[in-house]
């Protein structure tokens, strides 16, 4: 029996909640408030930006159930966090149709020696203590507004480490059993349930793969979504990796869970490649769907190229497709793909200065918007394209060796410059985005010609006129001549 | 254009040698030599094994081009060991139409403080000399009597370190450019050719995903495998992982590139999932083809299953299937698969005991073969199949929460027995094969039903009689009860 194919900007049901189409912000930090943990006009207008662009869903930065000291991080851990959380969700609505959902979060303790608590180290009491906040927590969540709420059991956190294969308790919390490693969240879920109500709609994001050593795999992590769709979650939200077992450690800071390889995953730059996690999604998906659970599946992970999403939403890979990167480089993503104008998107191009920014705690933003900018800037269609001046394009390139360098004239009203490259068969591909007036690829083979052109972009995205095209023939290397 | 489906029975030619079929016996250690490195009659039975078994294409351990201090591993650095290995070859030509090739080895100093010398600390007179070094080695190899040589460019090793993304080198063999890293293995090839002639079949094995902080991924392999072809090469074989950056220092040990995550990769535990380089085998594989080239392409991890390896074969995902572990559990696997026996194959469970004997240089043996055997026994169709003791198959069991233990009766001629359990609508897998007769499950799910049976299996894999099917529903979760 064939399904009729879905599409990305089908409305979705997610128990009483519907989101107008399947595109989703997943939660990321922004620092955009203060060591007290409250709302700040900032965050607010972060959001805002999401619900304008037209994402179905957008997930809130986590936010902690409990006071134990970080950096600037949301909190919910009191009632008095809800007025400013009210003034959030009532903005958004008011804003557009977007559903807007917090990821709730408890996370251990770190310290600047690199030492961390682990999750044998939680008495019973304290396990006790967790679940009763976590149902506080989306409680307050539910009488601030919010359309649902999500429990973060993902990457290097609690809920996490407890799931993990990694997880060192030996009681019926852990155990080496997957049961023991299941039981926190089981909890956690019935309190919620039991505090916040059965309607109020709850999803829980957790690690389709923990990438660690002697880490999960999709072997358990087809059981974790079995067991989460048996509990009645409302969505499941697939990350990866994030964690502190191979965080490297720099002395005088806390351990960062997004540095060592399950951190490359987590975040992946760019040379990872495209929709990485896509195929490991589609066999939790089928794995549920066999076991006749439909639960909605979200997925994130380089997914802001609009024809991966498209895809994996018309093959029921997934149900929503989780872009994060590419909607805070555009938060109009959404809009644009929807009109047809996905040349206007300003495009991710995996630099993560964004993650180096969380890494260290400072505002997260996007090294494509305007120097200085905190937030995305407002889109404007009437705006002018960039122009080269007096329609010189003169895109100029010189090889040393299999190097090639790249260099062009300013183009007024240019916030940055995509740089294209196609080799003999292929389509071009955008390599980068700069807004220096140079490039140099270090990635061409010997032997092939390239084909190279830039083009001008706006802050919104609006192109200018493509470079000429500049047609480089990389010397094949000395070993090869005459081979 | 749909080409013809390809079966695993298929011979396929490889430059000027044809092998059989598209069975690959993948290079493994197995420690049977002496420090000094000559082949020994314990060397030799285990390749005659693999070829009166039939595998078509019989990868022997990696041997060293020079004569740095390392643990019992062959040598093929002076005409002083060709002698024997002429022996191994005729007497593995001798027994089947099997092919055999030798992996050839460089790799750099290590030592017990887990100091480890690096690419960047080669001079580029220490270089060239490695490129010589490669080229007299593979003339051996010819002179041998080997049907072909396999340049080991994958794991922690020389030429692996140079085409890493991690090459520290800045020099034209560095340089953060993707022609720099190919610079060492395009020069080696140059010089094998120059030396050992172009009609000698070499192939080059290098890894799909290096699975390390910053290594590289698909990305870079797909380029990497079109420079291997426009060189020439014969054959493609991926593996992934196994390197040095994420091993685990054990103190007063060298480092072992295969207890990181990045080992975990390399040769996969029962945790991870079966076939898992399958999926980037077969983006390599259609770049190649789109690039025009149509060089053979091998792939490994987790290929056992008769199924998985018909169906990537019959796929085009590549065009031979690399299977080590199952091969050196069972190494008629290749014939009881083209007889229809697959119920008579010893199954590997992916325990790593040979991982574990390798990590200390011990005698490479696999722990289902009968005890103290250094190799698998020979095959004896006419053998008595094991037999429960007066039929008595009464498996048994206890479940303790979700735990579930098994026990059963000895069965006098079981060399060991494999472990089946299916949930409700599934189909039985194989979780296990254990020589003792109690078995624990740790991983079923509270709240679901589960089918059991045990199969004694003598010590070629022939099967007696399944115990009865025990059923175990396991009790739901408390915070499941009433949810």
């Amino acid at each position: 029996m064939r399904r009729q194919a879905v599409k990305l900007f089908d409305p979705l049901k997610i128990g009483g909640m519907t989101i107008p189409n399947r595109i989703m912000v997943p939660a990321m930090v922004t620092h955009l408030c203060k060591e007290d943990g409250i709302v700040t006009q900032d965050s607010i207008d972060r959001y805002v930006r999401y619900a304008a662009g037209g994402a179905g869903l957008i997930i809130v930065e986590a936010m902690a159930i409990h006071q134990v000291k970080s950096g600037p991080l949301l909190r919910i851990s009191d009632d008095k966090y809800i007025a400013g959380l009210r003034e959030l969700t009532q903005r958004v609505h008011e804003t557009s149709d977007s559903k807007i959902v917090p990821q709730i979060i408890h996370f251990l303790k770190v310290a600047r020696t690199g030492w961390r608590q682990t999750a044998d180290m939680l008495s019973l009491e304290e396990i006790d203590q967790i679940v009763e906040q976590f149902g506080d927590a989306v409680l307050r969540a539910r009488q601030a507004g919010f359309d649902g709420a999500e429990l973060h059991s993902a990457h290097a956190y609690t809920l996490s480490s407890f799931l993990s294969r990694a997880n060192p308790r030996t009681d019926e919390y852990g155990g080496q059993s997957l049961e023991g490693r299941l039981r926190l969240i089981g909890r956690v879920m019935q309190n919620v349930r039991r505090k916040a109500g059965k309607d109020f709609p709850v999803g829980v994001r957790f690690n389709v793969e923990e990438f660690i050593k002697d880490g999960y795999t999709v072997v358990d992590s087809t059981l974790i979504a079995v067991r989460l769709a048996e509990l009645g979650v409302d969505y499941i939200s697939l990350s990866a990796g994030g964690k502190f077992e191979d965080a490297v450690h720099t002395p005088g800071q806390v351990l960062y869970p997004y540095n060592g390889y399950s951190g490359d995953r987590c975040m992946p730059g760019d040379w990872l490649p495209r929709a990485l996690h896509a195929g490991i999604a589609a066999q939790v998906k089928s794995h549920l769907l066999s076991k006749g659970h439909r639960v909605p599946l979200a997925v994130a992970g380089k997914l802001d190229a609009p024809q991966d999403a498209e895809r994996l939403i018309a093959e029921g890979m997934a149900d929503m497709v989780g872009i994060a990167r590419g909607l805070l480089a555009d938060p109009d993503w959404p809009i644009k793909v929807r009109n047809g104008e996905q040349d206007r998107i300003v495009q991710c191009d995996y630099c993560n200065v964004c993650k180096a920014l969380d890494g260290t705690h400072r505002t997260v933003i996007c090294s494509l918007w305007p120097q200085g900018s905190i937030q995305a800037p407002k889109d404007d269609p009437s705006a002018q394209a960039p122009q080269w001046p007096q329609a010189d394009t003169s895109l100029s390139s010189v090889s040393k060796g299999a190097r090639v360098e790249l260099k062009w004239p300013k183009a007024p009203g240019a916030a940055n410059y995509q740089v294209y490259r196609a080799d003999e068969q292929g389509d071009p591909q955008m390599m980068d985005a700069v807004k220096v007036t140079f490039w140099v690829d270090n990635s061409a083979l010997g032997g092939h010609t390239y084909r190279y052109f830039v083009r001008p972009c706006s802050p919104t995205g609006k192109p200018g006129q493509r470079s000429n095209t500049e047609t480089v023939r990389i010397p094949a290397p000395d070993y090869m001549v005459g081979a």
